[in-house]
C-alpha cells in the first residue's frame, strides 16, 4: 500500500471540496445568511486538510487496484465528514450524524434526509446540500481528474472503481480526457435543465438547486412537498431530465460526435425505456382513478416513474397512499435503477440484463448439455468471467441489503417501512414507504449510521467500501 | 423426447398416488366416515389413470436428463391435480382450484392453506391432507424407484431433479439402492417420532398425522391453532424433529453404518445448527418479555425457528404479533430452508454457504487480482461450474420470487403481507404475516393458481418446471 499516495490524492479531492463550500459560502453571503460564515470556516477547514495532505506529497506514484479502490472509499467518507460541517456549526441541522447522514445522502446522491421541514433552512444551506448531490453525481474522482489530470494507468484504476455498471465502453484512450468529456456533457445538460427550468417560470435559485439534484439522480429540493407545488411544465420537464440523466453517458458522446446510430443500437438504451414505458403504464391503470384528469394520472405516474427508476426520488404525489401493485412496482424498480455508466444508482440496467441472459443460458444447458452457447451484449459475446463477476455481485448485494434490512428491523416500525427503506438507501432512491415516508428522522442515530455507510456502500459498487474494512487491503506489500 | 417413456413413468408414479388414496380410505372407513368414498373414488380414477399408461409401454428405454426432468415436474402437477379429487368430490374444500392449492401445498410440503376451519374436516380428509406432506417429503420418484427399480443410468437423470441442494453425495453406486436406503432412514425416522409423541399422550390419529407434517417439512395439522394447545413435551419432540428432517439423509446414512465422525465433519449442518442457535437466541431475547416464563419463551422461539428454518411451518404462538425483529430474522430464515439433502425446502444452507464463499473469494480477488483462490466446501475444492450454477441458480430464485411478489400485488393487501406470502410459498414454509397470517382464503382463484404453481416451482427447484412449459423440450429430437 502506497499510503502517501492515497493520503495526497485523498487531500487533492478534499482541496476540490473546499473550493466548492467555498461557492455555496459565496451564495450565502449574496443572501445576506448568517449560515456563510459556517460555509467559510467548513471551507476553511477543507482548504487546511488539503494543505496538510501536500505534506505527504509521494515519492513514488505507483498506483495499483488496491490503492485505488482504497483512495476512492476513503475519499468519500471524508468527503462526507467534511462536508458535514457546515450543516454542524450552522445548527441548522441538530447533532453530528444527522449532519453526516444527510451528507452521505448527498454525495452518494441518495436524497434520503432527517430534516423535519426543509423550508426551514437557510438557501446557503440548501444549495450547498444539493451541490452534494452534482458533486456526487458524476463521481468526485472524475472531477477531480478533469481538473488535475494523471497518468493514465493511474487513472483508470480508479475510474474502474468510481464508474457505475458492468460495463464501460473506453471512449477515448487516456482517461483523464475521458473525464474531461463526461464532465463537459454533464456541466452542459445540467445548464440545459436549469435554462428549461427558468422558462418555465421556477425562481433562478429553485432552478439551479434542482438542476443540482436531477443531474446528480439524487432528490434533494427546497420544498416540503418536493416538486408538488410546482406546474405541471416544470414537472416534465424534471420527468425528461430525470429519465436523461439515468442514461449511459457513453451515448450522450456518440450523439455529440454525431454517431446517432452507434447511439440508437445500444439495447440497454431500449431495454430502459421499454421498462418506464410499461411501469408507467401499469402504475397508471392501477392509479387513474385517484386524480381528476388523464393527464394528471400520466403526469405523476411517469413522474414517479422516472423519479425511481433512476433513484433521484423527487415526488409530485403522496405514492405511500397508492395501491400495493404500483407500490410493489415501484420497490422492484428501486433495485433496477439506472443504465451503467450513468449517474443513477440500483443494479443498473446491464446488470439486470446479463442476469436474465445468464438464467435463459441455464435453462437451455439444462435442456442440452453438451451444447456450448454464448451470452451476447450490445452485440458482442461476453466473456464468462463477466457473467460469473455479475452473478456473485447480484450476490454480495442481496445480502448487502438483507443485513442492513435486518439492522434496521431493531427499530419500532413494520417490516414495510424497513424493508422499502433498506432499498430505498442502499440503492440511493430516497423515499421509502410507511414511517420512512417523508424522512429518515425517527431513525436512531444507530440505524443512521448504518444507512449512511450503506448509501455509501450502494453508491460505490460494494466492492471499494467494503475493501477499506480489511486489513489485507492497508498492508505494506 | 421420448412420450411413451414419460407417459408411462408418469402413470406409474399415479399407481403409487392411488394406493395412498387407498390407504387414506381405509383410515376414513375406520371412522365410518362418507368422505372415504370419495378417497375410494379417487383412489380408483388414479388406478384407471394408471391402467391407462400401461399402453404407452415404450418400445425402448432411453431416457435422457430432459425426459427425467418433464416426468419430474410433469408428475408433480398431475400428481396435484388427481390428489385434489377427494377434497372436490367430498366438497370439504370448496372450488377445484382450492383443492388444487391445497394438494400442490401438500405435496410440495408447503403447507399453506386456504381452509377456514380445519377442525371441521373428517379424519379421513385430513389423513390423505397430511400423506401428500409425507409422500412429497422425500419425493414421489424416490418412492417409486424403491418400490420398481429401474435401470441406473436413468434413475439418477431423475434422482438429480429431484434431490434437493447442489451437492448429492452419491452413497452407493445403484441409484436404486440410494432410493431405497433413503427410503428406509425416512420410514425409520417417521416411526421414532410417532412412538415419541404416543408417549406423551398425543393421540394416534394425531401423532401419524403430525409425523407425516413433520417428516415431509410440510406443516398441515389437525388443529386451527396448529401446535399450540398441545404439551411443552409435545413441542419440543416437535422441534427437535423438524431440525432432524432439516438435516441432510447422507448424514443418517453415516450414523446408520456407524461412520460418526464421517456424519459430525460436515460443515453444513454446523452452519445449520449455529445459524439455529443464534436466530433462537435473538428471538428469544428479543420476545422473551411477552411470556410468563423463561422456558416458554425459549421453547416458543426454538419451535418457530425451527419451523421455519426447516420450511415446516407448524406454530405454537402467533408470531404475527412478535415484534419487527423477530420476523425479520424468520423472514431471512425462511429464504435459508434446511441442508441440501434434507426434505426441506429454501434456498439451502449449503448453497448460501457457497454463496458466501464465492463472495468473499470474489472480494480477495479485487485486492489480489493476479492470484487464484480456490473455493473449498466440506474438505474437497469446490469446481468453478458448480460455483457459477449456484449463482446463477440465486439471480433465477430472486427473479421467480419478485415476479410471484408483484403478481400477488394485484391483491388488496399490504406489501408486508404480499412480500411475506410470496416468500413463505416460493421456499415452501406455509405461513406468512398479516392477512396471510393465518391462511390463504382472502386471496384470490387467480393467485391461489400462481402460488400453487410457484410452490412446486420452489419444491423442484426452478428448472424441471420451466422446461416443462419450453416447446424446446418437447421437440422430437
Amino acid at each position: 500500500m502506497n499510503y502517501r499516495m492515497v493520503l495526497y490524492t485523498t487531500g487533492k479531492i478534499i482541496g476540490a471540496e473546499a473550493v466548492c463550500l467555498l461557492v455555496s459560502a459565496l451564495v450565502s453571503l449574496l443572501y445576506w445568511e448568517i449560515s456563510g460564515v459556517w460555509l467559510l470556516v467548513s471551507a476553511l477547514i477543507g482548504g487546511l486538510l488539503w494543505l496538510a495532505s501536500r505534506f505527504f506529497k509521494p515519492e513514488d506514484e505507483i498506483f495499483f487496484a488496491k490503492e485505488g479502490l482504497v483512495t476512492v472509499s476513503l475519499s468519500w467518507l471524508v468527503l462526507s465528514l467534511v462536508g458535514a460541517l457546515p450543516f454542524y456549526l450552522s445548527k441548522e441541522i441538530p447533532g453530528f450524524i444527522n449532519c453526516f447522514f444527510e451528507t452521505a445522502s448527498g454525495l452518494s446522491t441518495t436524497g434520503a434526509s432527517v430534516v423535519e421541514n426543509v423550508e426551514l433552512l437557510s438557501r446557503g444551506i440548501l444549495f450547498w446540500r444539493s451541490l452534494t448531490h452534482w458533486i456526487g453525481g458524476m463521481g468526485v474522482l472524475v472531477l477531480v481528474m478533469a481538473v488535475a489530470p494523471s497518468a493514465p494507468g493511474r487513472s483508470m484504476h480508479m475510474l474502474r472503481a468510481e464508474m457505475p455498471g458492468p460495463v464501460i465502453g473506453k471512449l477515448v484512450p487516456k482517461a483523464s480526457t475521458t473525464a474531461r468529456l463526461l464532465y463537459v456533457i454533464y456541466i452542459g445538460l445540467t445548464f440545459v435543465l436549469v435554462l428549461l427550468l427558468l422558462c418555465g417560470g421556477m425562481p433562478v435559485f429553485d432552478s439551479v438547486v434542482h438542476a443540482f439534484g436531477t443531474a446528480g439522480t439524487g432528490g434533494f429540493g427546497v420544498k416540503a412537498d418536493s416538486l408538488a407545488s410546482y406546474s405541471p411544465y416544470l414537472q416534465w420537464v424534471i420527468t425528461a431530465f430525470m429519465v436523461i440523466f439515468g442514461i449511459n453517458f457513453n451515448l450522450f458522446y456518440f450523439i455529440l460526435i454525431r454517431k446517432f446510430s452507434a447511439a440508437l443500437k445500444s439495447t440497454e438504451l431500449w431495454v430502459y425505456v421499454g421498462i418506464i414505458l410499461t411501469a408507467v403504464v401499469a402504475i397508471f391503470c392501477n392509479t387513474f382513478f385517484m386524480y381528476s384528469s388523464w393527464e394528471e394520472g400520466v403526469r405523476h405516474a411517469s413522474f414517479q416513474v422516472a423519479a425511481i427508476i433512476s433513484t433521484t426520488g423527487y415526488s409530485t404525489t403522496d405514492m405511500n397512499v397508492w395501491p400495493t401493485f404500483s407500490k410493489a412496482v415501484l420497490l422492484l424498480l428501486m433495485f433496477m435503477g439506472g443504465c451503467a455508466g450513468s449517474t443513477a444508482g440500483g443494479l443498473k440496467v446491464s446488470r439486470f440484463m446479463l442476469l436474465c441472459k445468464e438464467a435463459r443460458t441455464r435453462i437451455w444447458h439444462v435442456l442440452h448439455p453438451r451444447t456450448v452457447k454464448t451470452v451476447k451484449f450490445e452485440g458482442k459475446a461476453v466473456e464468462n468471467e463477466t457473467l460469473y463477476g455479475v452473478s456473485s455481485y447480484f450476490s454480495l448485494y442481496v445480502f448487502c441489503l438483507m443485513t442492513l434490512f435486518l439492522i434496521l428491523c431493531l427499530e419500532p416500525f413494520d417490516i414495510e417501512t424497513n424493508f422499502s427503506a433498506a432499498v430505498s438507501i442502499f440503492n440511493n432512491v430516497g423515499p421509502a414507504y410507511g414511517a420512512a415516508s417523508l424522512n429518515y428522522g425517527a431513525y436512531s442515530w444507530f440505524s443512521k449510521l448504518c444507512m449512511a455507510f450503506a448509501m455509501l456502500l450502494g453508491r460505490l459498487e460494494i466492492y471499494p467500501m467494503l475493501i477499506l474494512f480489511m486489513p489485507a487491503a492497508w498492508s505494506k506489500k
